[in-house]
């Protein structure tokens, strides 16, 4: 047990005033132990929402959540490591191009993932559509694969961050998940665990985002590099526009047929861009080159079948059907009702309800509410359109991917109804707000 | 359950919002019957003790402990009915005299009482010291007895307002408990939940209460009263000194031969003060004559010995040996040890720091830590003194009952460090700051 009474602990917090980190620190793995309980954990929670958690404070929470299980030093891998983990969003397949792009750029990606939850995907449950993939790896043999293929991308396991979880659940019920130092801590006890070299970071902003201004997502960066720094660990962190679906495909096997188009150098668009930035910045970070080779290089990998060959080769170690990477729709599950989204009028597009589509996705299968729920990978939405795009009535704009036609029906009258048309022209949006991190 | 989900009402108190009435008692309902669980509760307490509750909110919880159990209504009862409830100091024996000598006058008193805790003493405590008392007494039997005793001093049953102990056992884990409207809800649902015609507060402040000074001692107090208001129901609070010991006796069968004085009119002094005032305000506002005849008839009775003779028929009706009432130690436990607690210079007394008193007391074993500690009924100390009295060098001021000699030194040290004393005159206190009610 900590010196000082949980009381103590909540006392303080309750009146504003700072805890000392190693109190902190030990209230928080006592409660991984057990020997603090939910309730006093839950008081903490809510006393930390409305007071907030100051640098020390975060670090101290931080440290205690990577603590409270084991870790993944990697250390038997010798290439440079990089993590990358966006805070999630709609139609976001950076990670399925990201990982195998940077493998083959000569870095190593070991990627642990969480499922989809709400609105948005979980890189997950997407890469279990194809037919035979594993993601429950062993610590061993995500070092072993990342070694061989230069990339894995596997399951979060049990023991690794175990107090994330249960703090987590308590603050999903307790309303105390939208704190900034909390999300912070929680992001980065996952990445800290990991031994990298480079952690980027996709802070997402906007409507189809947790935070909904860019301004939000950068406080959140900062705090996120902050603790990176503190620790002695290189991050960078990206504040992007998740103000509109990132890539066309909101689903499971439709976000894996997107990425595959990518990774052959088929697709152009925001999602090429944006995971060519991300490969790009590690590149660089990592080999000393200057952003425009890291972006060259990247583009050429992608255009070349370098990134592709990476992805068949993580798919195969992973017991996944290679043959995703030369014909997706020869292997990936197909919905049985697929119905063009046709625009209802000229114009262009001024805005699209980013949450809402991913909620429209959610209710067809693709998505959950309940950690528990199962998925339906077959089944999604894909929408092309982006924001200043020119439409013309009856001009197919999308598909729904359905298991019946009310189902499709519903989807497609509900991704009408996210956009904004507007008469006058609409410049594009910004697709990277900003950087931060040393 | 409620329409409104857990965490909705507390995400609302989380940003400083009002939560309605109907949600906030349906939430504390929903955890009294189990399906709120603690850690939501915890979260809600914690948010509700930084944020506030106001008026509407505090009666709303106020409401929803009392309904989360049964009542005592008391309708069998013709005469006009008072409670008194004390928030609890160090030699406070007011309920002890108050109980028999407003029935004496004619009132009926169905007074439940608590244990001690901590500094504080316990009603029951110091009634469970005369040998074969019982304090569980049943509904039916508690309004048996005041029918034909006009007194009861019962234990509070667990099926009165039993959210209130979950409620409380709750804020002493997550450092909750020193809340205004918090206090004010749990000592008005006890108190609203037994039909009487007039609740008399006695709010302490100052070193032997919980409430350190009269301004807020006074915000409790208005906020009881307030609760009363809104619900309907008669309350005057009087804000009462607890800067030093109310009366000598801190035990519980000091306290009880203490109590027996003033009944028998033998002791005057702050303690008999008090319980005239008390007993004068509930006279005058229940049969509608002055103060200051109240006062008379309860220093009458007092003096006359109509209110000692209740108090032996409420300890008979209570299965107590009532020789307590003629000659308190031919029954009540005696320590073994009985040491002097001697002044050690001359002057004036300027301050006793009274929780110190009552710990050094409680240390004897006249109190507890725990709920579930037992407690020694013969042991504690009298301590004569008050601010303003003059003490000479070797003067005998009270007594240390003690199980050993030890125990006894460390109590005569620890009392005689309390004080401070003054080469210069020392105004008395005042008894009583404040009054609020109507």
């Amino acid at each position: 047990m900590n010196a000082r009474e949980p009381r103590d602990v909540l006392a303080a917090k309750r009146d504003g005033r700072a805890i000392p980190p190693d109190e902190l620190a030990g209230f928080i793995l006592d409660y991984a132990r057990g020997d603090v309980p939910d309730y006093q954990a839950a008081a903490f929670l809510m006393a930390a929402f409305i007071r907030g958690l100051d640098q020390s404070e975060t670090l101290a929470l931080t440290r205690a959540m990577v603590a409270s299980g084991s870790t993944l030093p990697l250390e038997g891998i010798t290439r440079p490591k990089v993590d990358k983990h966006s805070t999630g969003g709609v139609a976001d397949g950076v990670t399925l191009v990201f990982a195998p792009l940077a493998a083959s750029l000569g870095l190593a990606v070991a990627k642990l993932s969480g499922r989809g939850l709400g609105h948005t995907g979980g890189t997950l449950d997407k890469l279990e559509s194809i037919p035979g993939l594993k993601t429950a790896l062993k610590a061993g043999e995500i070092e072993r694969q990342v070694d061989a293929v230069g990339c894995a991308v596997a399951a979060q396991t049990a023991d690794l961050v175990p107090a994330d979880g249960a703090l987590y659940a308590l603050r999903d019920a307790t309303a105390t998940v939208a704190s900034i130092p909390l999300i912070a801590a929680s992001v980065m006890s996952k990445k800290l665990a990991v031994g990298t070299d480079l952690i980027l970071l996709d802070v997402k902003a906007g409507s189809g985002a947790f935070m909904k201004t860019p301004a939000e997502a950068e406080q959140l960066a900062r705090q996120c590099v902050g603790i990176a720094s503190d620790w002695g660990r290189k991050a960078r962190a990206a504040v992007t526009d998740m103000s509109q679906p990132l890539g066309d495909a909101v689903g499971n096997a439709l976000d894996v047929a997107e990425a595959v188009d990518v990774l052959a150098g088929r697709a152009h668009g925001r999602l090429r861009d944006l995971a060519i930035i991300f490969a790009a910045e590690a590149f660089s970070r990592l080999g000393g080159t200057s952003m425009g080779e890291g972006r060259g290089a990247a583009a050429r990998a992608l255009d070349g079948g370098a990134a592709l060959e990476r992805f068949r080769l993580m798919v195969e170690a992973q017991e996944g059907d290679p043959r995703v990477a030369d014909d997706p729709w020869s292997v990936l599950p197909r919905a049985p009702v697929v119905q063009p989204i046709v625009s209802q009028r000229d114009g262009f597009l001024e805005s699209v309800d980013a949450e809402a589509i991913g909620r429209a996705s959610s209710r067809l299968g693709a998505g959950r509410k309940r950690k528990s729920d199962p998925i339906d990978p077959a089944v999604g939405i894909v929408f092309r359109p982006k924001v200043g795009d020119r439409l013309g009535q009856g001009q197919r704009i999308g598909e729904v991917h359905a298991r019946d036609d009310d189902a499709a029906n519903e989807a497609s009258r509900a991704a009408l109804a996210t956009m904004t048309i507007s008469d006058h022209a609409v410049s594009p949006l910004p697709l990277v707000h900003a950087w931060c991190g040393a």
